[in-house]
């Protein structure tokens, strides 16, 4: 891998802001508020930011680079594919469960809903969040969908999988603002107490997180080779490009290949096709439970197992 | 054009919403608000998300897809890169501009500044379009970087451009939502007066307009081709990438081929250099004022005056 140096201490850089933003969350609503409960109050609410943060923006984020983390280059095309999508449905999962908590607090207060700018733009989000989820899963992992269909709609998938993700990052950033306002009122955040500037912070390493993540989401050296998949799908000499049409991973140079090498991405990818056809056959004849199944026969795979009994909530 | 139809329709719904952007942002001010003047009263501050939506969001909006217009690729690349600076230096007064009257309005009402994660934000997203501006200017308009330093530095300039439009309409919807949350008071934010629809609608506008310059900015299909040059620049039959390479705009391949192809970039672009060596060669001699009539010599250009004469704010 080019630059593997590099891009192994953005990753370790992303991974600490991460963590860094998670633990800043709950210092902030542990330290400074009201800590966290189920009880239609402040606490209740608290849930909202750090779920958003930790399921929203960084387990999102990770989901984005999975495929660019050289050391699963090695593992199937299929298993990253449900990696990456199980951590969308986790993220998923716990940004609905933080909207469940602020309409709750809401509605608990006598607070109206939806009328902020952050409400409007972080509740249309979700909903593309959602449909981008169930539309990957129907077109990419599931077998069902024609070559073409796949290759005309990953530039859109990767384009806005990116754009929701900085869309969820600037809606935090919002709302952020909008509870330092709201919370701050003696001292008032506009003579910066120590929560403002630590909570402003938290808005930075958030920001920087998201920039480190695009980052390495778009360079075309950090992609996931063909050639190592190659080596085993492609015996008769075929182009590899047909296996990186498949990504899920978001890559300029995929979107530039499903324009402008459609015809031999199509007829490469009908090759590496036929060596996913045995688990595909299966998966035709099967529910998605068995598919689990199925996907847990293969020993290496079953750390899956979590991620897969995670997407039921939005299959079955 | 691959996809011009198509192209064409995003554009002018860019550059309407864009429009809208721009006349929602007056009609605010006017409208729901004290209108404008530089009386250090609350009509001063005005300016603030005017100017910001004005120059900061639509102006830098159209700098960043004024590569890909298709009607712009006979003209030489020297010219759209003019435009490119001098778009972008209108925006970055503008900004500066719009910062200095809130800081006046704040300074006159003594409220604090910098205490907000939309003032933090803010300023560092104008400091590092400003570095972005005077970096690019230095390296890929004047005749003085090598051609090595143009080639890594280009994917770097691509995304933080990018990066910093969309920190930018970020940092404006926070702005939205500080300024409804402190001027509606009686109707409150919370209740939904018309104006906080009518600025909620702003921000969705804005987002819309970032997303479709995004969009459009990150298509491979619709960069400006190089045969369009090559056919002048390149009688000797060599590989035509080197003009790509000059290129100011957002392109992902364009990145993709700066780090694999470097070395015939180099030699490409050494070739092509050789055509735009006369005018490199007088402007060594000559200083930016200089330069501007030296353009402004060939009688198609002249149009661009206005732009290198605001240059001159930066440059003297």
């Amino acid at each position: 891998m080019e630059g593997y140096w590099l891009f192994l201490v953005l990753l370790v850089s992303a991974l600490l802001l991460g963590f860094l933003s998670v633990l800043f969350a709950l210092v902030w609503v542990f330290h400074y508020r009201e800590g966290l409960s189920w009880d239609g109050g402040s606490a209740e609410f608290n849930w909202h930011p750090v779920l958003i943060i930790t399921g929203f923006i960084f387990i999102q984020g990770i989901a984005i680079i999975v495929y660019r983390l050289p050391w699963t280059w090695k593992c199937s095309k299929l298993l990253i594919k449900f990696i990456h999508a199980g951590l969308n449905t986790i993220a998923m999962i716990l940004a609905i469960v933080s909207l469940v908590a602020v309409f709750d607090f809401h509605n608990a207060k006598n607070i109206p809903n939806m009328y902020s700018l952050h409400s409007w733009i972080g509740l249309t989000a979700v909903i593309f969040y959602t449909l981008q989820l169930v539309l990957g899963f129907a077109v990419f992992l599931l077998p069902f969908a024609p070559v073409s269909l796949r290759a005309s709609l990953m530039p859109i998938h990767i384009y806005s999988g990116l754009l929701i993700f900085a869309t969820v990052i600037a809606t935090a950033l919002m709302g952020v603002t909008e509870k330092l306002i709201f919370a701050l009122k003696t001292p008032a955040y506009s003579t910066s107490p120590p929560e403002a500037i630590f909570v402003n912070t938290l808005g930075l390493l958030i920001v920087i997180f998201g920039a480190l993540i695009l980052w390495m989401a778009t360079r075309p050296h950090w992609k996931r080779p063909p050639e190592q998949n190659s080596k085993i799908q492609q015996p008769n000499g075929g182009t590899p490009e047909g296996t990186e049409e498949e990504s899920t991973m978001t890559d300029c140079s995929n979107t530039d290949k499903s324009d402008v090498e459609f015809n031999s991405e199509a007829a490469a990818r009908k090759r590496n096709l036929k060596l996913d056809e045995p688990i595909y056959k299966e998966l035709k004849q099967l529910n998605v439970l068995s598919f689990a199944v199925l996907i847990c026969r293969e020993k290496e795979k079953c750390f899956i197992t979590m991620y897969i009994s995670l997407l039921f909530f939005v299959c079955q």
